[in-house]
């Protein structure tokens, strides 16, 4: 069986890139970072979700971005947006992804595993910089040229599964695929209990998305 | 003033690219990464060095690698190798370069410095795939595509200007922008107390080099 890295965020995105990665034959590996954002339900998802969905091994590893800041994520003195705003918005979290894909890349190194995959979406997000195609491209391109794997000819491949898909077709396919939505948490400022504001971009792209694919949102929304 | 980010390992070639970064103008924000290494003694003596080269900060980050091991400086199983080897070595730490540049990008996007220096070199070294030129300039490729600066047109530079220098020349010129070396520490595995010990890949590199410079090397080595 082929291994695969699986970044895990505890969302509905990763937990559908994880159901794919395996309905492609994969042996997963999944991977949670914990940098410092605002809660914690979303880590404790990952857990839930990998264990369900049949990860070989979850693993969550710490980094602490809040040491920089610069994020409404990331900084509790920057308030996550409740509203539509122009350009990339304040929970854009500099490098995050890129960090992401970075420690994916070590443990892959490390397992033998030719491929990664992440749950970026270019269609129904929110306008991130490091989620575009032409990312995670320039990401596979590095990853090759970066790693003992890359030089000896064993290549690396950066799947992105949703980055065409709109929100409404990611719910379906995940459902197709067996996933347990309660389980995810997305919202950018869930309490610890993981009910979710319903009000920030992550809480509006989720429920419009359910609404659109005609599947019940289980999720619960404070508002 | 500028405003640069130097990663600083605590070795000589860092220590060096500070003090170039200086002497070009930049207000430098110096970064280590605490990632599971053997010692602490080299993280001690970047401490050291920030503050003798008038780093205006000194952040210190930590991640875990020894949780996925498969390096000689990450898992205490695997020994340091005490003679050259053939192939990319034991030392090689799987994705350590673009984990430390994906931190450093992500400080520099909150500090809003467009430059960020590192000092891997590509005449004498271990051979590690992450030291390569190729590899640098995909990096940077990556970075422009990867933030918010690269997207509104402040484009990020990673500079390597020890790239094509050999050891010989990075410790003139070191020496020459009044780098103590006495400070910093290559050994692989140095003691607490930062003694080398004058047998590894990086040991041998350093000593070679301060003897074709032609310049005392003050390094304290066990053998």
């Amino acid at each position: 069986m082929k291994k695969a890295v699986v970044l895990l965020s505890g969302g509905l995105d990763s937990a559908t890139v994880l159901a794919i990665a395996r309905s492609q034959g994969y042996a997963c590996y999944a991977l949670s970072v914990d940098y410092g954002q605002r809660h914690w339900a979303e880590l404790a998802a990952s857990k839930k979700v990998a264990d369900a969905l049949g990860a070989i091994e979850h693993k969550v590893i710490h980094i602490d971005l809040a040491a920089f800041g610069g994020s409404a994520l990331t900084d509790s003195n920057i308030a996550v947006p409740l509203k539509e705003t122009e350009g990339i918005p304040l929970t854009y979290v500099p490098a995050r992804n890129t960090i992401m894909l970075s420690i994916a890349l070590a443990w892959a190194e490390v397992l033998q595993a030719g491929d990664i995959f992440f749950g970026v979406n270019a269609v129904d997000y929110s306008g991130y910089p490091d989620c575009r195609p032409e990312y995670v491209a320039a990401f596979e391109q590095l990853a090759n040229l970066a790693t003992k794997a890359g030089v000896e000819g064993r290549r690396l491949n950066i799947h992105a599964p949703l980055q065409f898909m709109s929100k409404a077709e990611i719910i379906s396919k995940g459902v197709g695929l067996g996933v347990d939505f309660s389980m995810t948490v997305s919202c950018y400022q869930a309490d610890e209990s993981g009910h979710a504001c319903g009000l920030c971009d992550s809480c509006r792209l989720r429920r419009a998305g359910f609404e659109v694919a005609g599947i019940q949102d289980v999720t619960k929304y404070k508002q």
